[in-house]
């Protein structure tokens, strides 16, 4: 293979347990390797790069000092797991990482007894470990046995009222079990005066005493970049007493901070409280994002997320895009109407890049919260933002809403309160795979009282929508957009107001018509496309409104046409079932109606590209093309093989 | 009126500005006759007592300090407004809480200004109060003006993870914000001795030196029930070490804690706050749930929630009961099988005695967690204890499984854990209303793969499910059923396991076959009771599974009759859109079928009886009986008015 890093001590390691052979000068030696191997990896594949090199030392000491899988330790997240996967047999596939039919980018449960507990979403770590911990002393059996849980777990993830929920409820058990914050410079990171003296007021603590020496240790051992101004000092005072107070307040034993990327100091302190532990014990180690990867170190994202890249160079080999991202579509509409509106503002849970709406807070700071790893918190604040008579923006991942759903329900549609939720990344989304597919968000918003429920069809589309939001002020109403690049279609000046529950005939044709709600009207086009060769002529509609269905188009399509086929992003229970029930109510399959609702499948689809994905779930224009043909009766999949 | 309390101060307070003409004695005075007042209405509806009479001076305190409805008064959770209610124009309906058409016994938007926040579900306040103090400083605008947010939120609710999480945005965006935290000593109370240390270290702070006085006043007149012991000191440690220290840490100011029963004390720490306050601010008073009633006070749960009752005696009138509740026979029948397996366990988030497993407990407390109000943290250890061998039971209200909805998905479903859901008060609740009503966990839960989602017709039928799940361990499975009284029936020994996805013929008729999902079975055989009389005769089919679908018996039903209505106690999406979808996919409304859904309608459904819920919602006997003969085209309207 060429510019493969040399790696002699990785090359013997082919199961955690071929750690326990070598020497602590060793395994320092093996986290170098790792680490270059990692980069060369991600450099062929893309993806996390950054969070996973601030853990390779981490990563070795773990597996050095505790038996995985009898041990089982759960990464928060799991985008930092890539040199966890090199070290429990997954190294012959790294470089399928995020790829069709690889590695997943996260950990997974069906991938390897290694990682026992899947993540994707954060701050689920503290939980499960606990989970563990507790069935564990009530005897539960697991295949590889059941020995220490151990979480690791970022500052930020740590923002999220999960986890302090979990840690609550630890606390009061009482449980034998581990805790690493690993406190990266990305975002809260400890003030080394004040922590300072607070270890020495927990090193007056009893239970752990021999913790003493190591973590003192580790204040003269801190790494250069945690040398810090008096500025960002007091910027991160706040963060380091969470880091200290919160966990033994909680009743959780704590110790740090020691340098995650000292080996010598990970290795004594894991020893120690492996020894030691009786109940929950935090761990608080520093690390640096990027650490040890000059590119990623220099990046201001600290190499977060890459596209395939330049080992030497880090330069990332990036496909030209034709056409701007729905994410930036939504950013750049917003902030433009923001100018004008000044009650328009944004609520983001961690996502201000992710969701476009950095653009909106570099323009509008003042009107734009990015409230933490905060789904709950940002949706009932969003909703009372209203109430006091803004015009909140709640910009949300498809499948991180799933965590405020209740604050959906409870406090912005019984209350009816015009919040505007923005949701990106709705539908099948590449690489992330199915933790992150955002297939459930049509079902469990259209059948909200009073609730307005969109898909943009394109990038205009969308610009419309935004629009149509900021201007609705009778409740809520929500948008959908997938991840990825528009259509690359003329943008107009600006988006337009639409009708609420009105959707446009895109093609007039006969015998089927194809109702689309989202950005797979594009696949239908084609597919009518390819049906105009065989004599069918569909025709096509675009929904724009899953709530309130445009009642007159779906009865003129179910009466003028023999058959009638929805199709969506989404799972079942959401648009085509509103449609069907709105035909079933006035009677249309009474006498008969070839009525047809695409959905996503019945299962998970694992990451592929996106097309691949919709090809797996059947709902690319070949696939709309068979159906259509079926159901119309025409001799279709023999003709199309031939 | 008979037996009303005399109330000469309360009868001259029409709004709160009425209060500002008391003096600080009379405020005191009045606080005596709106506790009477509000015991005496109790008396007469039923509802929560206990927590309004904690709060009854601290309730005139607010109204006599701040400014409602400009200012942002938001009590968390609502079940302690009603001494609030009586004090802002609602008196005159406060014999009608909890009642059909009368005052909802939460705070509510549409029923008073005075209410700019509803809640129903614990822990918003503190993200509501946030949302109105930024609206305010962004120039938002209310009817009434928007002045000082206020947010009154329980030691319990704290517990919340979405009270931390807003917190921690409070105190980082710094906006004036007051919190009161209400401590009462039915959850976590705070120890007097830790907390006098604590005071002392705040008080050093300078910002809000006026404080002093009035708090330190606070430390020596604790009332009685503060005197505590040694043993209850120790438990209320971890409470008490919260309830500081995580404040100052978030960057919110502790002032604390007072006597919450003394009107001076009150007014005096009220008056400060709102003169000196300029960023977020938490007051901790100390209250007593049930205070000033005795047989509240001396009651087991501080007269928590009581049906009506006798002022003199306490004693309460409850209607016999016919039958054991859902909830208890689910509690019994999971104590049962947990006797004979130890792997069982089960998990509730705060609600013990609500869910049943009050029971479990009692017998196998090692296997029975309370998790807190933490439904996230709450389902994703019960995924863990299932990753470890064990067999959890993780019983939730439908409405409360909202707030768990994504470790649902990516915790359970995606892992496909076998984590057994217990999903009480599914579909209409009665007097609670519209915030507790289960109506969406079917099509939340039935479009994800692999889970497998149960409704039980009657109590024998719930205690074959909780056997069903017991023996299920391919991944998840959820049982749903109602609040309140089973079907009367006899109860076999115990409960058999059920064939997965086999519904069950329960009439054999023809022309019309009605396909039942819960509870609805029995008003489905009234109604062909009632249709026999006219010649019709029902085909009455349990589906017993919503997913997966009984496809055999779903298409024969088809194929045998004229036309097919399935009935649910959930709203569209869930299992009549999952019967659509089968039947659609068949080609079954290709020839044509009566199909109609039944499912709750598209709004939210105020408090009133279960039954007359039903009957708005237009799923009772007789009006499934209207629509049976409306979809066979028999005369019907005019025969039954007749």
């Amino acid at each position: 293979m060429p510019n493969r890093p040399k790696t002699p001590l990785l090359d013997q390691v082919t199961t955690p347990a071929d750690l326990k052979r070598l020497s602590d000068a060793e395994l320092a030696r093996l986290a170098a390797e790792l680490r270059a191997e990692t980069v060369s990896a991600v450099a062929v594949t893309g993806g996390h790069l950054g969070a996973g090199l601030g853990v390779v030392e981490l990563t070795v000491a773990l597996h050095a000092v505790f038996a995985a899988p009898r041990d089982k330790i759960i990464w928060d997240v799991g985008h930092q797991s890539y040199p966890h996967k090199i070290l429990t047999g997954r190294r012959d596939r790294i470089r399928t990482l995020r790829q069709k039919d690889g590695l997943s980018g996260f950990t997974k449960r069906s991938e390897s007894p290694y990682d026992p507990f899947g993540a994707a979403h954060s701050s689920t770590s503290i939980s499960a470990a606990l989970g563990f911990a507790v069935a564990r002393d009530l005897g539960g059996v697991t295949p590889e046995g059941l020995g220490d849980a151990i979480a690791v777990i970022g500052d930020g993830a740590l923002s999220a009222g999960m986890a302090y929920e979990a840690m609550n409820n630890a606390g009061d058990l009482n449980k034998r079990l581990i805790i690493i914050l690993n406190d990266n410079e990305m975002s809260i990171a400890p003030p080394v005066g004040a922590m300072s003296s607070y270890l020495s007021r927990l090193y007056t603590e009893a239970p752990l005493q021999e913790l003493k020496a190591a973590a003192k240790g580790a204040v003269s051992l801190l790494p250069e970049p945690f040398q810090i101004g008096a500025r960002r000092a007091k910027e991160m005072l706040k963060g380091m007493t969470i880091g200290g107070t919160l966990f033994e307040e909680l009743g959780i034993s704590y110790v740090g901070p020691i340098d995650g990327h000292d080996m010598e100091q990970l290795l004594a302190v894991l020893r120690t409280v492996k020894a030691r532990a009786t109940g929950p014990i935090l761990i608080h180690t520093l690390t640096r994002k990027g650490k040890g990867y000059g590119p990623a170190e220099t990046a201001r994202d600290r190499g977060h997320a890459t596209a395939k890249f330049d080992v030497l160079t880090g330069e990332q080999k990036k496909a030209p895009s034709n056409a701007p991202s729905y994410t930036s579509v939504f950013g750049k509409t917003l902030a433009g109407l923001a100018a004008q509106d000044d009650k328009i503002c944004a609520v983001t849970a961690a996502m201000p890049d992710g969701t476009g709406l950095n653009l909106f807070a570099e323009r509008f700071p003042s009107r734009c919260f990015d409230v933490g790893i905060a789904e709950q918190h940002g949706v009932t604040f969003s909703a009372a933002l209203a109430a006091g008579g803004m015009k909140p923006f709640c910009a949300m991942y498809s499948t991180f809403l799933q965590r405020g759903y209740d604050q959906v329900v409870h406090d912005v549609a019984i209350q009816r309160l015009p919040v505007r939720f923005a949701i990106d990344r709705a539908g099948l989304v590449g690489a992330d795979g199915a933790t992150h597919a955002g297939s459930f968000d049509i079902a469990f918003l259209a059948n909200l009282p009073d609730f307005v429920v969109m898909a943009a069809a394109d990038e205009a589309e969308l610009m419309h929508m935004v629009a149509t939001a900021a201007a609705y002020d009778a409740g809520p109403i929500a948008f959908r957009y997938p991840r990825g690049e528009g259509a690359g279609i003329d943008l107009p000046e600006r988006g337009e107001v639409l009708e609420i529950g009105k959707g446009r005939i895109v093609a007039q044709g006969k015998r089927v018509a194809i109702l689309s709600f989202g950005t797979r009207l594009a696949e239908v086009q084609k597919a009518a496309e390819a049906l105009a060769a065989k004599g069918v002529k569909p025709t096509i509609a675009d929904a724009r409104f899953a709530k309130p269905l445009d009642r007159d188009l779906i009865l003129d399509l179910a009466r003028d046409h023999e058959a009638l086929i929805t199709i969506e992003e989404g799972a079942v229970g959401g648009f085509g079932s509103h449609v069907a029930q709105l035909l079933a109510e006035a009677g249309v399959f009474d006498a008969g109606l070839k009525y047809r609702s695409m959905v996503l499948p019945d299962e998970f689809i694992d990451q592929a590209s996106p097309d691949d994905m919709y090809k797996m779930a059947g709902m690319n224009a070949e696939q709309i093309e068979a159906r259509v043909l079926d159901v119309l009766g025409v001799a279709s999949l023999g003709e199309r093989r031939a």
